[in-house]
């Protein structure tokens, strides 16, 4: 159990779940591993946050454990058929879904499930990466297409992608009109804070974001990305927000020799949780 | 290049190729990174072995490199179609490949290959794992069904199974009747080998064969496997064996922090290549 | 939970916990982390023993989490109190108590427990040290004077102590007569065996008695060990035993980089589970 | 030898020691084993600061090397009895003591002999924790609870607390008034600086302040910290300051796997013992 | 082959080889396996850079794979004219040599070799440490004195030395009025950038000017060091200058159990070879 | 220290030295880390050996420390005209060396200093390798020529040579009529006991004639050696050999993540300290 997360289902406001599957990471997996470590090193932390100034035990939190996803299944669509159904459980009873990745692919069903309860979503996007191919490699079901495929049902001018750098030319060209990409940090994130005013957002932050100083373990480290406290910051500017669902995604922990990336991940979780329940 | 493996594809009698493929390893992946770090360590080997008292530079090998697979394919059999067509392609020339997974699946389209050429071809199989699910997480292609599927076409009894040690209890009770499934260490390889007689010979190691002391860097390591020294002496036993195919697969570098099973494995490689050749 | 210990307490043969505590380590610490290892690592192993012929998911076993203990107190005694009271609370209903360290100091309050629901209760240890210390470090209650403490209530020749390598002098002279110390390996388990008789028997398991190249996670690695299946014949030869109660302590997960030792620890435990039941 | 601490005790300013106790870390242990890592690492380094323009050759530095602790001990109240008599017999002397940990309950009885020879001793502490538990998980004596139990004797204002940002909400709470709690950051060093005056300073120096990136190896890693620039920075608005004791603390080099944390500890070392001459 | 060099060697206008010698390395030694584990690593990144806004791919630049070095050799001098007789093939063609080390004295040969191609040439160091000692433990050919050896062909001020933060006091002294020597970061990169004007200019790039929590697998790791993002946009000062040739040195890749140094090394190749080209 | 190597240098009779050279490593560097992490690690071993029944406090021993050698000089043979001289000095007094290296070429001046004192000298190498190029890689002194530097002054039939399962084939040839090479194992040790009889003998055990899985930190490692029973066991039958010096080289210990290789190795200085004095 995610430490602070002891209530039940029912009288929840956040549920949290772990969705392990990484079949379709590119570079090295491991995020299949990403939820139990991350519930493990939670122990470590406290349940107040002083940046908040709230204690996670003072709320209706509730961990479900882990979806019984096969990391390695070839059949990726039925894979995402059923987290979209744990997280439709969730949302259709107006409570919000918080996953553990997985995958920046498990994403996806986690998006369509709450965009049925909120068809005006928008998605907050923080990533290094663009994930806008149409296909990867082939694939049109990739952590590397994630983002393409949201934008199919959502269209233009919902996803706010900041963070991203890298990626290839023509994605970083595709985006133009049809997201709102601010690369490289995440200085803009008060505009995109006003951008969305009320409506509900959709938080997705994948690890690698961060400086692979900070979270070297994660699939596709790449370098220049911004430090934990600025990704705390942003997050605090984000207090405002009226978050319905979130996700942190690719933490591959194997790959995290010291724990500081786990931790960190696991940091943020309780971050998060806090700006759902505010 | 694999050290000692210089000549080219013409005048070659072995061809090495990767297959760096581990979409379906079940707990931790990473054999994907398998044929690179086995040609990077092969450095530091010498080429001659003093154990068949030949070098390898004295003949004929090629070094193809790596087969353009996509690690986290959603498309299996795809890949699977392109490991088969590379290899009819090595053993239809007369030429013998040896293959770089890569996860046990990969082995699958390389004996299908080459069986297409030898009619009574043999598999020797050096596992800990059974590997004889019908289905595994409900997937027909896995690789812990990679011999379910060889024999759905070699059929019984064309199957040795030496090393085995860990599997569901109604796979150790399939096998009876089957296959030649000889558990625990490799003893029995003198029978096996007068049982193949001059039969051609498919030789596929999987690297947790090993004791997990001597190769930790595998995807499932399995206590209480055979020594380096074991499996040096059982392939010893084979020189009179007609191989002409073999594969090394499941080795993961990245959980291999000494490199003291990426050298096993690079090792062996030298010693099976000798084997095909003597 | 382990895998395959998902029946409940009050229909189980055999009760599973953990005692996180590691206060006394004297080189490395870190033991405190074993049993959440041990029992993330179970999935990848199968339920099915090879050697046992059976598979756990047909016996009566449970696990019943971990004791709330306190890695670092200052207060050892208290510590010690909780565990015998949770081994006495299993023992008692005519249950198997099966431990998972901690550090070796924890077998001292489960033996006692057990013991008083046998009073003639054998000790069968597989260690690498004699941990007859009559103080440590001027501390009574230390890993390191385990089996001093166990001898103070139990008495001359009812501890066997096998695979011993390391000690001071005056230990491997102390422990003649009082204990039955068969130095270097396991070989003289079958005198053993044929000593305890149908006494009952309590058997501790330090994973030290294993070679570091098998089992580098421990507190004080020791060269010179015995290899994995030595240590699982060794389990197989006591077969006919009345293994009453059980438990294997000092794996240090944060020393075993490969995961190679926590592995070797959790099929351990589901071989001695395994004879607990058969 | 620490690197630049070749003098001998006599003609000494400032003399160095290690007290390897770490028997009250919560979640990870091995702060035992810093001070001989600290010692082996500043050979990677220069003597000379470029920031104080100094070389630690041209001072007079002893290296008394460790206290005969046990790491483990049961009895910790002995423990920091030896650590406060050594540290007395420094200061007695009108040296000063400059500590090497262990975790940070040893800063405890070093802070108490100081104290008796400077009454109107401040303490500024970076760090990440408030560690002022009165009582953490029972024990009164506890690295949680180190400057509760320097407050005790201290009282209320003396202790500087800067970089907190991890406790419990109450702790945070009870600090108001008591201490000068700075959380998150390191800003308020010139406030701090200027509000200690000429009074006589003990700085104790938590590598757990540092940012994990920076410094991973460290029992109780909190994402969001400082960089190394900055606490150099802050270390060098400290010129001014008479510090007549220091320590550094709770570095557990086991978890530093590439030497980065462990040659940031050394490197601190080098800085603080400048300060402490200059 | 470094990702995106995949033009052949006399169609290229930047030539990429590697030069594996780390036979000075004081402290730790392996930068002789950093050109093989760069590029391996190159696989894992674009070939598109974000900041410069172009495709590697759309350039003409060539990977001549590593010169035939034997990274132990006795005779230094040997291996420094293969260096210096390769880069000079490159530069006397008009052609721009970019060198992976290998140890920072590999750059001598490389510099000596252009500086015939261009009299006058200026040198922009980007370092944590001065390597400016007349020998080092007796050698006159070290990692620690290149750029004396440098400076002896060069002469005074053509040599700009920028985040240099360790080395004995009498070479920060030496420099004075030698070199430019700016310490600590590199936000005098404009200044140098205007002082170099149109000059050619040779840019070496030692890994450890970055700070140990981006860069943890060098040799002699240097805590306080400057982060990616600053080293990136130092990089990107400097596009108006004329780089004809650059190297990156001293990235010991077993040390960086993550990968994140060697993304970080093979990042920067990718805008150095970006700037030699726009 | 060295645990247990507590006398003066007059007083003892054997004189332990660290010899921190390792220039000459052609793959994996590190051994010049070596003699300091022994000693280090020491500490967690009991000073009695059970297998010689003797404690080295009962004797009289002494650690010199290490020379003051600079790992990594251009002037080798300055180098090992240090080693030369201070092993001279140990062996002119009628004391025997006892040297940690360093890479195996520090064994060169160590032989030669105690060959001048016994002309009747023989030697055992215990290694995986032959180490008899006249050149290696156009060096005469490399680690991989040392044995071959030896035969240069003892002349044929005076060293045996076991364990060894690596080198060029016509190494293997050479060895033919001028050593003794009995290559894979260590069974012939009886015989080269009774053939050597009561000459003087100098022990090199280089650490890679343990299997990888054993000692895997070490430049060069080859699967395929032996355990570390097997080489207690043949220490053992040596007990009645006049060993009048002795070494161990070629660890690595930065590729020593447990720890495991480096106990074994001061485990083995242990036992042969004590064949040194019984």
């Amino acid at each position: 159990m995610f430490n602070g997360f002891a209530q039940d289902f029912d009288s929840s406001e956040v549920v949290l779940f772990g969705s392990p599957f990484d079949g379709t990471a590119s570079y090295r997996a491991g995020s299949r591993f990403a939820p139990m470590e991350i519930r493990n090193i939670s122990e470590s932390l406290e349940t107040y946050s002083p940046y908040l100034q709230l204690d996670l035990q003072d709320y209706s939190l509730h961990d479900a454990g882990d979806l019984p996803l096969y990391a390695a299944a070839n059949d990726v669509e039925n894979i995402l058929d059923k987290i979209e159904a744990f997280a439709s459980h969730i949302a259709t009873q107006g409570k919000k879904p918080l996953m553990l990745g997985g995958d920046h692919l498990t994403t996806l069903p986690s998006i369509r499930a709450v965009f049925r309860s909120y068809p005006d979503l928008c998605v907050i996007q923080l990533d290094a990466h663009t994930d806008l191919a149409d296909k990867f490699m082939g694939d049109a079901l990739s952590h590397a297409s994630v983002m393409r495929r949201v934008w199919d049902f959502l269209g233009d001018k919902r996803i706010f992608q900041l963070g991203i750098r890298s990626g290839p030319g023509e994605e970083f060209r595709w985006a133009e009109g049809r997201t709102y990409l601010y690369p490289f940090n995440l200085k803009k994130i008060n505009s995109v804070v006003e951008a969305v005013g009320g409506r509900p957002v959709y938080l997705t932050v994948d690890l690698d974001v961060l400086d692979p100083s900070v979270a070297p373990g994660t699939g596709t480290p790449e370098p220049g990305g911004v430090f934990f406290h600025e990704l705390l910051e942003t997050l605090m500017a984000c207090r405002s927000l009226n978050i319905v669902a979130a996700d942190l995604v690719e933490l591959a922990p194997h790959y995290d020799h010291s724990g500081a990336s786990t931790v960190a991940a696991a940091k943020l979780v309780r971050e998060i949780a806090g700006l759902m329940v505010i």
